[in-house]
């Protein structure tokens, strides 16, 4: 990372609502039996905006309306979402309610329908229950307190078990800027995007295009690098929105202080993305790889990937096991330049594995490491100088209960 | 698949010993607890050979071993096999010690040493234990009865649950010509050979080179079509040795009967591959995903890999979940051209899903033919006229509990 002489901080309670110009509201709307199930948030001004969807071919009627809006000006002002029903694979029928959720919030804040998106997530294959959706559309009221901020970042999730939110601060041109996220998503997780939606919002000014290119690069090296289960869903997004309220010269990558906004970015969906590992469904371990000593960075990044997402390391992981050889092969599968003979392994700061050998090792120092909610493994491969990490979780029982009777 | 004129009949206990020329032994030597850890074939004359290896970067000690002997010559009179130790990331130290197996049979049974192949599956990482081994190899009693093979079938197994052979028979030339196969396999079964290792012997008359060339293609159709968890082991190998004891004329792809002899080939190999995923750690029911329309083969196999991969599709199995919303999910992320308007998908005989679209079922009628311990998904793409197969298993509690506690 660059060094950033503005120091960086990251916000108590950072949210959505943090950035200047950013409310939001989050209701039961009836989709979902109990809990908050419709969200929105509006800025008071037509913001710039930039977006990565799904890599996944088949793509939900959301992410399209969402990419047409997007295509119009690259503003956005408001994004309504829904959770409980992921508005896939239901046809014409499927995209003409997206278009009304879209209209519908058009009419009730008064936005242009462009700078409207759409997110929705849960059971694939099922009509929307517009009954429910449309008058609660019309029924939310926006605020910016903590509560509201919660009771929004609650009404993204699906079998999250916890609400995902950050946010930091820091002065750029002599302005106090912020950027802030809320996220959800704990099943479905793939390397590429995954049933997984974020949402941030920052009071930079900003042109589309940069803020794109920001969160493309930001996405490649967070949200892109958590995997739960491998699956990667229909209708994922990560959406950026930008009021410009701080005041600051417009930023690109020339501005003096763009480091800044790129640190203060990565850390928000860094944040966010470890916090969806983190609840990955039936998770209780967060595991974070981290491979040096690459060719690159795209194959470290490969690498450590292929470990959080092998199954075998994340039920070594859950069973305590310091089984560096699932480590080794899962790192040999990775398809990314190795040598077989000069790889070293460590469990926290314990050594497992130098030059691909097992070495000798305090077992009950490395089960105590395993033990532990968070688990970091590094690797150094030694072929090259590039370092990157990946994020995922360990593989439990509860997971195979959760997803053996999700539907029923 | 040609149509085959002359009748292919399937063996009752087909065994690796059923082609002409073949003898085996298994018995315990002492890296395993109790069962049998220690096997071996040996043929009556040097066996054309051919053999498919892991496509993982990191291969163990055997592998490099093998691959020495069979490029000598292309022939194969032996393969020393033990499960219970992987023999990989075992360093110089291991290399070694596959070498003083590979001698000490050559001295045992007074075969060449670049006419022997070595295989090992269970722990990564630990020394062979050469003290049990090497005066193992010299107490193996080579015998053909229906006993012998069990006893080698069991030798080759770590966490599998069932012996796993098949053999068929059909005349060549006016020969009776055997073709059999003994596997073993049931965690880190990936798409591109896994912690597999199966045997193939056949009594026909093949060059190495041709003998090679229908390996590849049928272990692409076959072992390479299954997957359990989706990691790729170090150890993985498939062998096949022909003594060419029935006497036909050697087999090319112009002789008239090669199709009699690929099928039989493909036969025994599918029967191998089917039994692994159905053994997969911890599985209650093997998955058959066939997927038609495709713009070829090689797409069509790629989409039915990622159906019965999906770690979401597997645990809807094992829940009897009729979650097509997750197949087709798996369907767009497989990589493969798809229409996401025109895809059709079925439960056994029972159609789920019409152009991409839900259509109405009995649940009932689902529900039970997902609780069988068979459940057969099959996909129309509408894009093309190629189709194809993959094999996989459910996702339940006990692969967790197998995994999470392997080593301890």
């Amino acid at each position: 990372m660059t060094v950033i002489k503005n120091k960086i901080k990251k916000m108590n309670d950072g949210s959505v609502v943090s950035p200047a110009g950013f409310q939001v509201a989050g209701i039961h709307s009836g989709v979902k039996r109990k809990r908050n199930d419709l969200g929105i948030i509006v800025c008071d001004v037509p913001a710039t905006a930039a977006a990565m969807y799904t890599t996944n071919n088949i793509q939900a009627a959301p992410i399209k309306v969402t990419k047409e809006s997007i295509g119009v000006e690259g503003k956005l002002q408001a994004v309504i979402v829904n959770s409980g029903n992921a508005n896939a694979c239901t046809g014409e029928k499927g995209e003409r309610d997206a278009y009304a959720m879209r209209n519908e919030v058009a009419k009730t804040f008064s936005i242009k329908e462009h700078h409207i998106a759409v997110g929705s997530t849960g059971v694939i294959g099922e009509e929307m229950p517009m009954d429910k959706i449309i008058p609660s559309i019309k029924s939310l009221k926006l605020g910016k307190d903590p509560n509201d901020a919660e009771a929004f970042n609650q009404s993204i999730l699906t079998t999250d078990t916890v609400n995902k939110s950050s946010g930091y601060e820091a002065t750029i041109d002599g302005k106090q800027v912020r950027i802030a996220g809320a996220a959800k998503g704990s099943g479905m997780i793939a390397p590429n995007m995954a049933t997984m939606l974020a949402f941030v919002t920052t009071d930079v000014a900003i042109d589309s295009d940069v803020l794109q290119q920001a969160l493309r690069q930001v996405t490649d090296q967070t949200f892109n690098c958590i995997t739960v289960d491998g699956d990667t869903s229909t209708n994922d997004m990560v959406l950026a929105m930008a009021s410009g309220h701080a005041g600051n010269e417009r930023l690109t990558p020339q501005h003096k202080d763009w480091s800044v906004f790129m640190e203060m970015l990565h850390r928000t969906c860094e944040d966010l993305a470890k916090m969806i590992a983190r609840d990955g469904e039936g998770a209780t371990t967060l595991i974070e790889a981290e491979v040096n000593g690459a060719k690159n960075r795209r194959e470290a990044i490969k690498v450590a990937k292929s470990i959080v997402g092998s199954s075998l390391v994340k039920t070594a992981v859950f069973g305590a096991d310091a089984n560096w050889g699932r480590i080794l092969a899962a790192i040999g599968y990775s398809g990314a330049t190795i040598d077989p003979n000069t790889i070293d392994i460590f469990i926290g700061d314990v050594a497992l594995v130098k030059e691909s050998k097992p070495v000798t090792y305090d077992e009950k120092e490395v089960f105590e490491r395993l033990r532990n909610d968070f688990v970091k493994i590094t690797v150094d491969l030694h072929v090259g100088a590039e370092g990157g990490k990946a994020w995922g979780c360990d593989l439990t029982y509860d997971y195979v209960q959760i997803n053996a009777s999700y539907r029923t």
